[in-house]
């Protein structure tokens, strides 16, 4: 290629504070090096997902945790990509006029260009959308994977989900796929419902509507509780309700959503005991190197959805907007056109 | 028999007030009616277990729990059980001059003859010596469960157990049955080091030798943490060493001990979040009615060890010692004989 070994000079989105707006800076992107790989970013989406759920989403298939066959978290380039830079040479890539730029979360993909390491990259069906299967990078592998890999919800299963955002939709979606009996969706939103039954929720509970906590509003409509729950907003005392009104004796409960910092979830040990299991789940349970090309195939046989997520769709240049789109109700997915 | 159908009167321990010594009458036992067996008592064994985890152990086949095949509470005879009472007429069989005496924890054990619902019953080997094989109500095989049926520990796997006691210890033989590669026992009190290495207990950890606290420890001492853990203590801030002294990715913690009422167990969720499993279990999930007899054969085999949880052998007038002794640190089970 005609670049290779060269600078690229490209737009990119830098944050050079917290909480202040982003700023749309020329940025060089410099060559990659041995076990990197410098990408061309055509379209990305926005997500809610914090920094250590994305840092632990590389597969290299070498490290304790890839061989153990039970996680999806790699520990390889954590280390990194917690600092923002690459592990060759513990150095950026990323420059304006000779002051390095960080990386970000490892991957970086606010820029036109951007240089990950290998194991962070994952090769697709050329004939994918790329404006639409970039949505599979977090939020919706996050909540099909959830039931699918570590709930494993079997048929016949009531299943409740608390928070009806991109996460609980794709919970829902998954749940339906398992071929779940009851759908059993929980918002404080009443307008979520008609998007929500799109996706396979069959029943809507809003905690404002009753006087007892909502653990017991679904332990009620469910003689004795469901077997699974999915807490997909980052609430505390909701993980709590999902856990309580799961079944005694086998219901599961599975936290998706990323608490703030310092937060501790808590209950009485008798739930665990008397047979409830608490779980948690980042992206999903995929691998992401071996997984995301599968899931890729899955929505191009239509097996999966990704264009009903898509809200909005905006450029590089909005990318402000489209955080602040993100943080107001009506937006589930929006997506990036990253060149003009 | 010849007393078909009539009233026994025989020795009975009776508890007339809440942590008042026991006291020993004659009480007169009932016959049993529809759904129910008089049982003569030869010997018995006392226990921590408190009475809800005894109540959830009839095993009816019949109701939702036991259709699951996830779970082996049963709830058919609990209401009753917890009330001291039979389901036929809601009384009791046990009476004093004609004053009715309740039932204790579904099975009333300590009295010479007993009535109990059929459900409660489980038929065993008649080689099998009953001065030995009582110790299979509760908890021997609530630690041999724990690692088989709920943790479901596999060779090779790193275990850690806190609180070495009749649990901890049938928790260390079942994770050596396994195949555990290494078993860590933590115990406060040094002096069950050596009982614990007979029972399959290969390093010992006193967090009273150590300034930080012991789930890290655990994880300096494991690279990263160990792939199973479990409580068998009581103590909610042990269920949180236990929990955190998990692997990322999958390491799973068994919650067995009885918390005082009212406590609570907490965590960051991010424990959960990033892989770690928390569960809990009565009676090591075995259903009493279809695995008792099975454990009984595998005593019968010399595969699982009872005789050497023994630390001493009384009689029905000696019960208030036994209580006493089991309160103390040096015993592990104490076995009464019911008749002179």
């Amino acid at each position: 290629m005609a670049t290779a070994g060269e600078v690229i000079t490209c737009k990119a989105a830098v944050a050079y504070e917290p909480n202040k707006p982003l700023v749309i800076e020329d940025v060089q992107v410099a060559p990659p090096q041995a076990g990197e790989v410098r990408v061309k970013i055509l379209f990305t989406a926005l997500c809610h997902t914090d920094a250590y759920t994305w840092s632990g989403k590389a597969e290299c298939k070498e490290c304790k945790f890839c061989k153990s066959g039970k996680t999806n978290l790699c520990g390889k380039v954590r280390m990194a990509t917690g600092a923002g830079i690459m592990m060759n040479d513990r150095k950026s890539r990323f420059s304006i006029n000779g002051k390095p730029i960080y990386h970000f979360m490892g991957t970086s993909t606010f820029s036109q260009y951007t240089v990950v390491h290998d194991v962070s990259v994952a090769k697709v069906d050329p004939q994918a959308p790329l404006d639409k299967v970039c949505l599979l990078g977090c939020g919706v592998p996050t909540g099909l994977g959830a039931v699918w890999n570590t709930a494993k919800v079997e048929p016949g299963a009531i299943v409740a989900i608390f928070g009806l955002g991109t996460v609980g939709l794709a919970v829902a979606e998954g749940a339906k796929s398992a071929g779940a009996s009851r759908i059993i969706g929980v918002d404080v939103d009443n307008k979520k419902f008609d998007i929500a039954k799109n996706f396979g929720v069959t029943e809507f509970v809003n905690p404002k509507d009753y006087d007892k906590p909502i653990q017991q509003v679904l332990v009620d409509l469910t003689d004795g509780g469901v077997d699974y729950s999915f807490e997909c907003i980052g609430n505390v005392s909701v993980m709590r309700a999902a856990l309580e009104c799961c079944h005694k004796g086998w219901g599961t409960s599975v936290i998706i959503g990323v608490a703030a910092s310092g937060q501790e979830i808590s209950t009485r040990p008798f739930q665990l005991v008397t047979g409830r299991v608490w779980k948690g789940i980042a992206f999903g349970g995929f691998k992401s190197r071996s997984q995301v090309p599968w899931l890729v195939d899955k929505y191009m046989k239509k097996e999966i959805k990704i264009d009903e997520y898509i809200t909005h769709n905006l450029t590089l240049g909005e990318i402000n907007k489209a955080f602040d789109l993100m943080h107001e109700g009506g937006c589930l997915r929006c997506v990036l056109k990253m060149h003009e």
